[in-house]
């Protein structure tokens, strides 16, 4: 039995992975799971499904404080690639999970990590089926992960078009009081939408920076009823709007349904999920612009800056 | 046009974003490349293929040194995954490239990078489909990618049996002298195993630890004949066949063919390689116990360690 103190420099790289390899679930589709040099999987009926790839980073001091419990740091990085999956409208399929970690971290934080990993992952049906373990002076994870939808249906950042209305699902803002740890990727909310939006993202870096996105990949405009937009309890402070444009790491779908799907997709959201789904506004031909009205119409003011790298 | 000496502070995330877009190859196979939630792309008659998943990661101070070349590190994190998939009789599918560098990185160490794992990926026919770009206090590369085998006919590592030869491809040793950087991965070597090789593995540990795997692997022994190790002229030094033994990073193949199956192998081997490839010992019942002799039969002493993190 090993002690939960001992520190992966006592323990060896070995016996990490082969710790590690026990705890990872197995399933029909994993033909071969950790421990070779390669997984191997095999997907159903994959000549009518596209495979969608994506990776994400969660490196200590710029994603997360030193100190935070080891469980949420291991939540949000699945929390991530399955909120990225969500905004394709795909469903999840597997994943490999990279840990960069001082040598002095403990077995003990190692499990905790996976655990809230893999408790999420298990909620959305992403199966973990290897990964790699490395030392390095900060503790990363890097996670990758695939999802399927079927060939051709995936939901891109390109498809809105003008008069499309824009929505966005539960609230925004605050994420840096705890939120940015703690959400739930929208994966169910993701594979309802697929039939009805135009285009979708997950709000990752606010939604002023993230709509900026869908106006360049359709090539058009949109009016934001500022009014509209969903703030967070968590958004507290002097100007709760800008948090909610700003902050970022909200993790909730926007997405973008045409006028004529609407009265459908509000009968099959409703019928299907509880979450929260707001409708802030509509796109337009005023290419690459967003403008925010106040509730008189009048322009409202923002802090123009969503959350970005290296600025 | 960004000057070269910018830091990728200097340039901001999307923009550094949109500059890593703009290199990347786009194939038939490649629906959306980077620039989406995810990359998706189309893989032509799936059903009768397993998907291969791999993941590795290059750390400053840890896999490559503070002031290496940042193309030859972009070859190494490549080259990994790349091995990767050889070790399983793989076809390279796509790959995600996740840098976490330093704000005062610049774009034209991040284009070196990248320029060094393109060129390795194009000759493999590894399509680098996206990937992420995130702050770090130090520079490293997790790569994933994906292969392709045909429905259950991935060479793993545990296949080996009493009797099966044991092959090594070039030579070993001497990788911290430089090949560990500039190696090419066997990907070719590695298809045309797939219908011969009963198990194989690629030497990133050493051979004491990697032929290991498959003595556990195949509940097997093996016994070596140590002259016959290829040694590499760069694994300089006292004792050149204990580096052989334990250097690792040698990217090698190590695999093992049935008695039955060797000429046939032998014959295709030759007609479609100039890689060398060397007969080093058998598989045996003496199960998990690894024998190394010397030329006039006595045991062949060496050192047991490879390499190995948290150790």
């Amino acid at each position: 039995v090993t002690d939960k103190l001992s520190t992966l420099c006592d323990l060896g790289e070995l016996a990490i992975v082969e710790r590690i390899r026990r705890r990872l679930p197995q399933g029909d589709d994993v033909l071969v799971g950790a421990g070779d040099d390669c997984a191997v999987v095999r997907a159903t009926s994959d000549a009518d499904h596209d495979l969608l790839l994506t990776s994400d980073a969660v490196i200590e001091g710029v994603h997360f404080d030193t100190g935070t419990p080891f469980d949420a740091v291991g939540h949000k990085a699945v929390g991530r690639v399955l909120s990225d999956i969500a905004a394709m409208g795909g469903q999840p399929g597997w994943a490999l999970l990279n840990i960069s970690a001082p040598a002095d971290m403990t077995v003990g934080a190692l499990d905790e990590l996976y655990a809230g990993a893999l408790a999420l992952a298990g909620e959305h049906d992403l199966a973990v089926v290897g990964g790699d373990v490395a030392e390095a002076p900060a503790l990363s994870v890097n996670v990758f992960a695939t999802g399927s939808v079927p060939a051709g249906k995936a939901i891109l950042r390109s498809g809105a078009r003008a008069g499309d209305l824009i929505y966005v699902t539960g609230t925004l803002g605050g994420s840096r009081h705890g939120r940015h740890l703690s959400f739930e990727p929208r994966v169910a909310e993701g594979l309802l939408l697929r039939p009805f939006a135009t285009s979708m993202i997950d709000i990752s870096d606010g939604l002023a920076t993230d709509l900026a996105h869908l106006l360049r990949g359709g090539n058009v405009g949109a009016r934001i009823e500022a009014y509209d937009v969903p703030v967070s309890a968590a958004a507290a402070g002097r100007r709760p709007f800008d948090h909610a444009m700003t902050d970022g790491e909200d993790y909730e779908l926007l997405f973008t349904i045409a006028p004529v799907s609407k009265d459908d997709f509000l009968a099959a959201w409703n019928a299907g999920t509880g979450t929260r789904c707001t409708c802030i506004g509509v796109m337009n031909d005023n290419k690459g612009i967003a403008e925010y009205v106040a509730e008189d119409g009048s322009p409202a003011s923002m802090d123009d800056h969503g959350f970005s790298h290296f600025d």
